[in-house]
């Protein structure tokens, strides 16, 4: 196993077509779908990261600020931003083309994956060295989304979450 | 349209069998399967509180514990927690049964709804009056979670949270 | 194995949206989709009743007098209503929501199951014990009902029938 | 308009492969999805005797008697027996193939299906002709199956049913 | 295993009905879900003829002419027309009913499968015995495009194919 | 409308895994849902090539050499070779990852769409430029296949296929 991996050799890349059977009755694109769309890109991801059997951990919060009508094309890219020790967070952006082949972005997303062994136990993961400026960005606020995670679940107290804390007290 | 509704009223009650393409490579059920699900038990809950078109505005951070082996039973229960002028906040509670027969929470979720008219503009609704403990502690909550919202997604300075910021200055 | 159950101890509650794939050329529920959906609701509550792998042994007489637009919300209640040595009677109930918001009874039917297994071999199940007016009387007529099924399968001659013939001779 | 049309003129073949989302937890087709075929099954005969379109009205007493494993193929036949002023009573026959390529029949069902104009009124159709000594038969018999459906469904009291009574009482 | 059978004994027969998944933005059929549809007709036949597990091998020219609108009713008649050691080339005819009831032939394809075993190796089947004029003019071309399939993947030189060249070369 | 466009400006990714329901008897990927995920990927190539709806027009000759199983994670790139007035050939590439992560080349495919507006007319679209060896490459066979296509459909003379003649005369 090697010890670090890029990001970008990561990255997974799906495109779908929005069929009448994924839409609500707006015939636009149901959120649900979308967020099913986005575990499959974070998973394909996280197995590329860390060569091995994943299942989703987490999601953090998403926001769906767009109708996408039947017929899009949406395309999800997936990115793992950071590993730990045998979990990593995966980013996903979507983007939709409208009628005249404009891109237009319309969500992004963190999930949280885990690798495991056929026993469903964690395995040791590669760490990630972040190379663009995205990239880096990503990497740095994931520990920060971390310890949010662990207050929300309660397994960590408020005091202890050092990153997230200087974003209240200055 | 009523000024207020109870929360009970929204309930929503779905029953899913795991089938082979709903499960990853551990034959266990895939995460983005199981958010789709809660969103369209939460989606009926909104449409019973309000009424009227729901589309999917958010959906809170989601963690998975528990592995859910093909062919189990799976129940969501979604119940609309808390309404806003436009906006409801729907809680979705997640059981399966095992082969004895026991029925085992293993997930919670928040999901956000928006009512919308035909022309997908956001439409008035009624309030949530809550009855339970469990129904209490929810519409209570809702207003926190709203604040950390409104900051993740840049709307709000973390300033201005007053009920979020109790949580980390005492 | 507990001898007696209530029959409310097997109720199971679906959910499910008519889909644009679910529709016929008059985008309305297709029956055959509905008569599946039937069959899940009524295999749910024959598991839970006999806490065992079951199979569909026959469908009774379904009548079809609504048409139930693409959009609907179905609800589907099942529930044992009498158990013989390792086959279930299961009643289901269907409503529909139509756009304000009224529940409203569109199907009623009956399908049998059998509780074997994993060698397919019948197993024996606990008897059913009837509690409200309604269940008292799908108990009583569950009889009948299956004489009914065994002549016309060729199995009982009318002859035998007492419970049926009652219907015809006065 | 034809006033007449030969039940062989209505004929349907389905063939359909068990995969993997169509079976229960023993491997084996379910009988919901086998409902959904015939279903289907009978109305492109109904389509094809009435040239319009075509809704399901009841199912009879359907039976499942032979477990079939995933990966068979399932064959399907569809006939008009009898048409009434504007409903029809479908016969379905169904076979599958073992591993040594031997077909099986496995189910016989009766579904009912009425002809409607756009507006979903029943429209006049035309009658059928039998041929064969089954198509005979089986035309005959529809009267009798009709009878009992009216008086399960409460439409006809059991003194008018002639044609049923004779099973009753020599 | 026989050393010969018929052509028409392998025959198999699908009905499907386009459904709205099955549709492109003009509400026709697309093009990838009738050749997933060929692909199952022609591998039934394969099976029939052969009695074995069957696997696609290739695909010879389709061409597409007919638009075919959502809710027609599509037939396809799959047809071994040679068998060569281990695989088989099997024609798939496809026809329409258009809204006055007329069967309209909309597609011809030519798929070719490989009869094997449980371990992925070929195994020797029975040869064709073409008995009608159309499965005499089939089973003879089949030698033509086998040369030519064979040049395509450059495992044949243009000069070996002596069936072909004459097409060119008078 | 560009009069010209680069090859590289239509390239679709799509990345998709195979589920249960996608394999057959020996748990691979079945050919006929290959041949669906191919249309999928050309379909959105030449929709953003001709940024205009699109038919699919033909299939080339496709071949399967590799068994895929079940839970791999296949990689479609579809890319736009050459256009004509208002046809144009794409190529689909495709690849599967094997258990430790290697990317392997299985399939290539050539698709052949047609743009067409609302009425279902053709319309006229911009032609290719193609840049790197490759795409020159594929760009320069397109016309020795269109003839050959040609001839195959009876719309063309072997005599008049002077590209593809010299592939037999010397």
């Amino acid at each position: 196993m090697k010890e670090f991996k890029n990001s970008k050799d990561s990255l997974s890349i799906l495109t779908e077509v929005v069929l009448p059977n994924d839409t609500n009755n707006l015939d636009n694109l149901m959120g649900g779908r979308l967020l099913h769309w986005m575990d499959i890109a974070a998973a394909i991801s996280a197995y590329r990261h860390s060569n091995s059997i994943v299942v989703t951990a987490s999601v953090n919060n998403v926001s769906f600020n767009h109708a996408i009508p039947r017929g899009s094309i949406v395309t999800l890219h997936g990115k793992v931003s950071r590993a730990f020790t045998s979990s990593m967070e995966v980013f996903i952006d979507v983007w939709y083309e409208n009628r005249i082949g404009e891109k237009i972005k319309c969500n992004e997303a963190i999930y949280t994956f885990v690798a495991v062994n056929k026993d469903q136990k964690p395995i040791k993961i590669p760490q990630i060295k972040p190379e663009s400026i995205e990239e880096k960005t990503r990497f740095e606020g994931a520990l920060r989304r971390r310890q949010l995670s662990l207050i929300l679940a309660g397994k960590m107290s408020p005091d202890e979450a050092t990153e997230l804390k200087s974003l209240f007290i200055k």
